[in-house]
């Protein structure tokens, strides 16, 4: 299992007229978070899209259970429970505010493919050594 | 059965690196069919906050087929399956393109609250009476 | 003078906690009723980038005089005064909601680019000769 | 004078499909870069809000010099080159991408509002006597 945590501060922009984060708005936070997930593993996603490789999201499940709010410094926990298989990637996201209250969890799964064409492919081989290590 | 279909233009502010409408926008796509169906029946949302009522998202669960572009003219189908009971309403949504291929599907299912202490409340019984029409 | 009007009704997720239209929001609308004023000339902004040309932002000056509200539908007037010379193209907006308030009052400026290799061209002869009728 | 630093990476969400961050979402470091001055100097801007006080932006000039790229670690130098008298409050702002190029620069004007009623007033004297030290 690989997880990591990542920080992140509440943005005014990020609230609606609620006084709360909108909710679309924490997409952000959870591709923050899978973002530096990568970093922590000594690669970047910027890099795999150097090498041809996009990620698009292609299923996401949200539960939101307490509001963020306007400064908040929040606590992302990105969790992988299995080596990806193929061509998809299942992150698990729950953020936690500065109290350590769950605000929300959700699940994203992305694909691998090739930015020319489109076409699915398979995890970066580079990419994924780096990540078997947490698998053993 | 309330169905209502809703057109939203792509803008470029929408689009990110990878050419394709953010994942994450498509939720803005959602709230404004939400707010246009609620028109069409003759209520805007902002009549309800202003009633009191906020309507705060709790789960959100989209699939995401084909990508969105920049300036496709987008049409938002919107479903309302069974009228809300208690204090929950889950609104069904397709987006298809101009050329009708259906591009993601999303349910969203909100709640209805007091503003004033965010307690579950129930749809406000004007907007309940408009509704009902659609469903004999 | 080219001169064109757009309508944009306000999104929850563009508003913010101090209950109005965030304001970087406003750019968004800004290049709403740019890409609407070149669909009115007969042309998109969707096929110059086609033909390989994009147009960057490069100066923006905006005063905020009253706030936009949550479900305004707003007008934007757009005014182009002169005809580009070289790679530079100067918009006017301004920015009115129902009860024909100025809201707010900017100015846009972009450069016509090649996409490949960035370098500054001229806009394209077949929207020039659209947009010349206008200053006759 | 007061100076500060504030370092922001770009997200994914924040570029368009001309590979670059979106012009409108400048404003979102500026307004990080505001927040985070404003706790150096041992104060924040959710305090001030609880307090009463908002701050609209009323106005803003910006000139884009460079793009800034997807996962850049952007640092933003923010000046305030006297301290505000009457309601009135202006930011400079400039942001550098990590071989220190100067990406853009920009002009914040806020005001200091009553958040009831909407009445201008006056910097809290809580912050102006922590500012006070920065001007001598």
């Amino acid at each position: 299992m690989f997880t990591s945590e990542t920080k992140v501060r509440v943005r005014y922009a990020e609230t609606d007229q609620m006084g709360i984060v909108y909710h679309g708005n924490y997409f952000l936070y959870f591709e923050v978070a899978r973002a530096e997930s990568i970093r922590q593993m000594g690669f970047t996603y910027a890099e795999m899209e150097k090498m041809g490789i996009a990620m698009p999201v292609v299923d996401v499940h949200v539960r939101y259970l307490r509001p963020a709010l306007y400064d908040d410094l929040l606590t992302i926990k990105t969790v992988l429970k299995e080596i990806p298989v193929h061509h998809k990637i299942e992150f698990h996201h729950e953020i936690f505010n500065e109290q350590n209250e769950l605000l929300c969890a959700g699940k994203i799964i992305l694909y691998f493919m090739e930015k020319n064409g489109m076409k699915r492919t398979v995890m970066p081989e580079h990419l994924r050594k780096k990540l078997e290590k947490y698998f053993n």
